[in-house]
């Protein structure tokens, strides 16, 4: 049985060539797999000349319309473009034409369109977005960061099950720590939402609850998984962004102030290049909207094609692995 | 005129050298201070031991508890350790005994306390904690970073307001910008809170309103002040912390895995340690407790004598640029 994923060929910042090629490279790797290239053929067509690859397993689908990465209403444009080739692709999804998709495109149209467009899996009350932060030997995931700016107490209790097997499937942990995202370790610290949410999650047994976790904390491992509502959840990821860049750039800064900084510098520039690549939220690959019905994965906005090919094997891994079939499987109403 | 100002002698992590030592310092660099130390008589006295000082201007008072920084529960501790340190300090304040105090010990008690022993400003409906993050020439201040996780809308146009003229004053900026903290720089972004917080800041016409500034902006330098919920901030306020202590971290473990590396980083060492120095909280100085009816100032937990000596002065600059009573005439009550 093989696996066929629609491949957003107009999202990211380095469309069409890093999906395209992704696409490629994902093909050349995995005997079962299918892509679907949606976005303007005759610009998909000038990447692939030249190019090797099995016409039995890349398609190609014309589409006239893209979703910008600076729509004034992610929301608005999704629902609008509908020939556009990330509403084409979430279609194909839904419509079992294709078992998963991958776009690097615009965040706030995806999830828009994930719940209008793909639907969620029954039971699921909201989809979430989560993010893998790279922060050791396996990432910390963080969820949600962006569906969902203000949450019901039942809908962290959904994410924490759903990652939890989104987890296991992706890293193979078998019962991976959750935190809930808080002020303090303690509990009875928090907002009225991680207060309420705090005692629910102690009483689902099949979790592996950890308690409270400090943001600092996540940096240092201190559980696989980490809740929050959508609003915490962004403010946390952004941070993280900001804080790098910054820091990074303060290095660069120091260490041209000085000869021998500058000599030492050049010398550390490949470890630090290096370094940088760790930090970098692309190098984990895509990050998937969990509780949609269909295998929907974000790559980061400025991918390039090995991180398209990254997100594309993380979405065959994604329904290889049958994780939307034991979400649907285990969740709990509440 | 002279400045009177209480300092926990007890409180954080190097006390009580850093807080005596800092004291001294202080009083050396301000002919116009006088600072009362609060805490075991015959520890401050070892400290003080050898060193000279102006008598005059430098009183001890005796005090037999210790709010410790493990309470279980800070708020508890603040009340029933009537004798503590940090809570006679307060109480000084609040007798108009001390003009301000300064206290590096635990948050929650001197949030606390902040209410339940100083009080408020009339008018303010929350004191709000601040952080100076060290973001370039001058810093951006985010404020609430943890006395208030459920805050109403009205909050956040005072902790404006507040933060407007303590900035001025402080730093010397005649219209600082303040953003509201969000997850997009669109207006009608963000959770019910900053959905409601935005128009309303907006009609403020004393402010210097910018919009919505996301987390990652912050850095950047893109606007002076930044307001959120005590829930978000406390959550930036920590991922910075986490992020950069896990890329320094990082850095050095990349160092010291290549032998270029080692020689690179032994060359870069000095300004290394300069930049870390700029990146420590505690190198702003203190952080100021907003709407409380005194100065109250917290220092960094891990404040050495020259972190001490700086929160101090920043006390004494707090009470002569009059930012209570430029607070209490400007305030607009929601």
């Amino acid at each position: 049985m093989g696996y066929s994923i629609a491949v957003d060929a107009m999202g990211g910042d380095h469309a069409p060539e890093a999906p395209v090629e992704g696409a490629l490279t994902a093909l050349g790797a995995f005997d079962d797999l299918t892509v679907t290239l949606l976005g303007d053929t005759a610009v998909i067509e000038k990447v692939l000349e030249g190019k090797e690859y099995n016409r039995d397993r890349l398609h190609i689908l014309h589409t006239t319309q893209v979703v910008e990465n600076e729509e004034r209403s992610p929301a608005d444009a999704i629902r609008r473009k509908k020939d556009s080739s990330m509403a084409v692709a979430m279609r194909m999804v839904r419509e079992k034409k294709a078992d998963g998709m991958v776009s690097a495109g615009n965040t706030g149209a995806l999830l828009a369109g994930a719940t209008l467009l793909v639907g969620r899996i029954p039971g699921i009350l909201r989809p979430a977005l989560s993010i893998a932060l790279p922060t050791g030997e396996r990432p910390t995931l963080v969820l949600d960061v962006g569906a969902n700016m203000d949450c019901k107490p039942a809908y962290l209790v959904q994410f924490a099950q759903m990652s939890s097997i989104y987890y296991r499937a992706q890293y193979g942990v078998d019962s991976p720590r959750v935190g809930l995202l808080n002020v303090g370790a303690e509990g009875g610290k928090g907002n009225a939402l991680t207060k309420e949410v705090y005692p629910m999650l102690r009483e689902e047994t099949a979790l592996n609850f950890a308690g409270n976790v400090e943001a600092r904390d996540l940096f240092a491992g201190a559980v696989e998984i980490a809740v929050c509502d959508g609003f915490a959840g962004n403010i946390l990821l952004k941070t993280v962004e900001g804080a790098a860049g910054f820091i990074l750039s303060l290095m660069k800064e120091t260490i041209s102030q000085s000869v021998k900084g500058k000599i030492g510098g050049l010398m550390l520039k490949p470890d630090l290049r290096d370094m940088k690549h760790k930090l970098d939220p692309s190098s984990v690959g895509g990050t998937p909207l969990l509780g949609v019905d269909g295998a929907v994965i974000k790559a980061h906005g400025n991918s390039k094609a090995a991180a398209m090919a990254n997100a594309i094997g993380q979405c065959r891994r994604f329904l290889q692995s049958g994780v939307n079939e034991d979400i649907q499987k285990n969740i709990e109403i509440h």
